[in-house]
């Protein structure tokens, strides 16, 4: 099989590969690779700042079709879900919250100790698959991450609220602001593009778009951008998604402490995701409009011109490399 | 009776005054004063940092004796609940949760349109009063911030935990600590005094005294120090109990944002108290050696020279105002 390999060690040393088949154990499926979403963590991984040695199949975002397996037809579109518990069950692993672990043993396919799924063939325990119903199918791994800070926001909301904030419209903005507008709230988007597809994508959804901060109290933060993070503690419910590098700047702590307590208010981060976000966000992109869905992903690279699916390029929102 | 006034329009107001003896309703208890606790808050009211226009009894750290009133004995001790729910309930204060009020319209005895404890005499509805067993009853106001703090951190702890750091060694860090020991969780305080009655305290608790910072992932923090407040935001569970002003520092947000989603870390605050805290309070401070409770009281001061109460003295815990 041919798979696209990095040398956790090594920047830039991102190949395209032949590598043996896999052999799928009795509670595996073979699945043949379609394609791989590309993110940030992907990028960081080929530019050798993120992993921890070794070689690795890239590719944590997959759509495959099944060969072979329980549970599943046969041509049926899958994803498989990336994080694995410890070997050593932590507290929260113990209980199956894997997406949760405490102590970072964790596994994640094409990111920490497992080959991912960038590879023309693929095996998952079919316990770690989800089906999926098209090609945009390749989006349910970030709506499985948003899905899951849906989650933890219902938990922390004790009150409610009828409007939400998004702060970014990439991938992971977009698709929270989707949600959102699936459970029938009214929701803002705020990016800093005049240009390029985000403001119709936002605009297509039924949000509004905005290029000046508003002043929402409940906030997906999407952008990882720490000052803008800066700005919004303080505020009541502010979830964070981004995963930025170490940035120092200069924030009024004061002020955002003093809001924090005498509003009660709650700043949490989240990662990740378990087996039932990722039914539920193959659900969410059911209920989606796919034409919606395939104007997300800005651009679909073909394997052998693998090093451009790592560019970022003014216009992205989600590119796909196609397998 | 005489009362101890501000006018909040006028920095430096403080006096004592005489005022019309209160006429306690069918609900209200009539109570002696006998003590108020003075906190931060008082000090900002005095110097005029807060609060909105118009004069006010100060005080809502309080303890009295019963003289007469509904569901209490006459000569038991007494402390007054110091919030009350909107005049147009909210969608917590409709559900009794004054305490996490959403809209900010509260009253609050002593500090914001009502009234507070520090006259020779008041009135507060049985409702909103709570039985305690000595003049260390005092303290049971900043104990109820701290028993609400261990509630929300219960709720938000989704694994629960054997250790906590405690950030202040000041009344609402050694009462957080007090409450961490009474649940025999390994207590760890971090303060930077190294003499005067802090570390003694800690230590008489059986919890351990830091002067450097220790790596701690549950954390609550009381000391309201921006800079602090900086090097914690990244830990798995930070509860900010601090009210500081504002304050501009650097800080590493990058750093702290990745850290909170890796971890699926939480920050928040919390303010205030409701009926059931108080009553839990109360139970807290029954449960403590009373000479622990009373060696935090470091200085007594009589009303006549009330306006010493308001002084910080570098051994000051907690000040007591006797009425």
């Amino acid at each position: 099989m041919r798979a696209l390999t990095v040398d956790l060690a090594h920047p830039g040393s991102l190949s395209l590969t032949e590598l043996p088949d896999p052999e799928p154990g009795p509670e595996d499926l073979l699945v043949e690779g379609l394609a791989v979403g590309i993110c940030g963590t992907d990028r960081e991984i080929v530019r050798g700042e993120f992993g921890v040695g070794g070689t690795l199949v890239i590719g944590h975002e997959s759509l495959g079709r099944v060969i072979s397996g329980p549970g599943f037809e046969p041509g049926s579109l899958v994803a498989g879900v990336v994080r694995r518990p410890d070997p050593v069950p932590c507290v929260a692993c113990a209980r199956g919250e894997f997406d949760m672990c405490r102590n970072g043993q964790y596994t994640e396919r094409g990111i920490t100790g497992l080959d991912g799924y960038a590879s023309t063939l693929w095996t998952v325990p079919a316990s770690y698959a989800v089906g999926v119903s098209s090609s945009t199918g390749v989006l349910v791994e970030p709506a499985s991450v948003v899905v899951k800070a849906w989650e933890r926001l219902d938990q922390l909301a004790l009150f409610g609220f009828d409007s939400v904030l998004v702060t970014g419209a990439g991938p992971i903005g977009l698709l929270a602001a989707l949600i959102g507008v699936q459970r029938g709230l009214d929701v803002h988007v705020f990016d800093l593009a005049v240009d390029g597809p985000k403001p119709d994508l936002v605009e297509a959804l039924g949000a509004t778009y905005h290029r000046s901060l508003p002043d929402h109290q409940v906030v997906i933060e999407a952008t990882g951008a720490p000052k803008l993070v800066a700005r919004l503690l303080g505020r009541e419910l502010v979830c964070l998604t981004g995963v930025p590098s170490t940035e120092v700047v200069s924030a009024d702590l004061g002020q955002a402490n003093r809001d924090m307590v005498l509003r009660n208010g709650i700043v949490f981060g989240t990662v990740n995701a378990n087996v039932r976000h990722y039914r539920e966000a193959a659900a969410v992109l059911d209920r989606a409009d796919d034409d919606w869905l395939s104007a997300m992903i800005t651009r679909r690279v073909p394997l052998e011109s693998c090093r451009e699916a790592f560019e970022q390029r003014p216009d992205d929102v989600k590119v796909v490399l196609e397998l």
